[in-house]
């Protein structure tokens, strides 16, 4: 069995941009709305929907049930072919990602792992190969924004002879 | 002038159904994802974008500049007909949102007003009139869902002769 030692690097949209969008405050374009009582910052993920395919955009919570301590072993990795995948928090906490590029295989030594700044969400894109969110606030609540509608649009792979172990410095 | 004074109703999936939809936990299907780390309360938002004339679903922050204050007086009220605007907010406050009737002519004498239970979002259907929301929480986020893309997407309406008096019991 072979161990793939990673070390999650800081989220940010230059390190993270062949692999989808960061959802942040930071650079974004922002204006008033609603008779200038808020301000909007516009924009911030590119949300893809496989319509033709008779997708649709839909709204989610995601209630984590098990926190995550680190270091910690990950056998499984998954992707959405027809659609894009978005967590906002609505806490402040780091969540960990690991990542793999677009492709119909995925290599394990081309994985790379992010830690969030506490406050970010991120966007995976269509395609991007993802492990399970690692975060340590039991409980609390994530937004998704992904794609729903037929078709099977969950590709999943457990790797057999490695595992990841995964580390945040 | 004509005063119209409304009170805010407690958001429920009941007493909102004509104007969109609640995004909240409570009744919501839900399902274990990412490992079973995690549970899934799914497809909580009718997210409608009119998508043959250019459009695309969009995530945006909105961050509360001015709180309100009740009673307060409201009088512009705004629509989107290409698609639902969705606010989800990040925080626990109660919002106070005015709605209308879907149609080409709003009758101030036709509104609703809701708050919500602190927790819920909310979903405005396409088409759906309301004003500016209203909380006391300045400087907190909510996230919003919408449609981008071509085409004039917001009609805006001052009430000239009626204005809003808004309270919550």
């Amino acid at each position: 069995m072979n161990k793939i030692i990673l070390n999650a690097k800081p989220l940010t949209k230059e390190t993270f941009k062949s692999f989808g969008d960061v959802i942040e405050m930071e650079g974004a374009e922002h204006f008033p709305i609603n008779a200038g009582t808020v301000e909007r910052y516009n924009d911030l993920a590119d949300v893809q929907i496989d319509f033709e395919d008779g997708g649709r955009p839909v709204i989610s919570f995601m209630q984590i049930t098990q926190d995550t301590q680190l270091p910690c072993r990950l056998n499984v990795i998954e992707r959405h072919p027809k659609g894009s995948q978005a967590f906002i928090p609505t806490f402040e906490a780091p969540i960990v990602l690991v990542v793999g590029p677009k492709g119909d295989l995925i290599f394990p030594e081309t994985l790379q792992a992010f830690v969030t700044n506490g406050k970010q969400g991120f966007n995976f894109h269509a395609g991007t190969w993802h492990m399970p969110l690692m975060s340590d606030v039991k409980d609390r609540i994530c937004i998704i924004v992904d794609r729903a509608g037929p078709g099977d649009n969950c590709d999943e792979v457990y790797l057999k002879d490695d595992h990841i172990e995964l580390t945040v410095n």
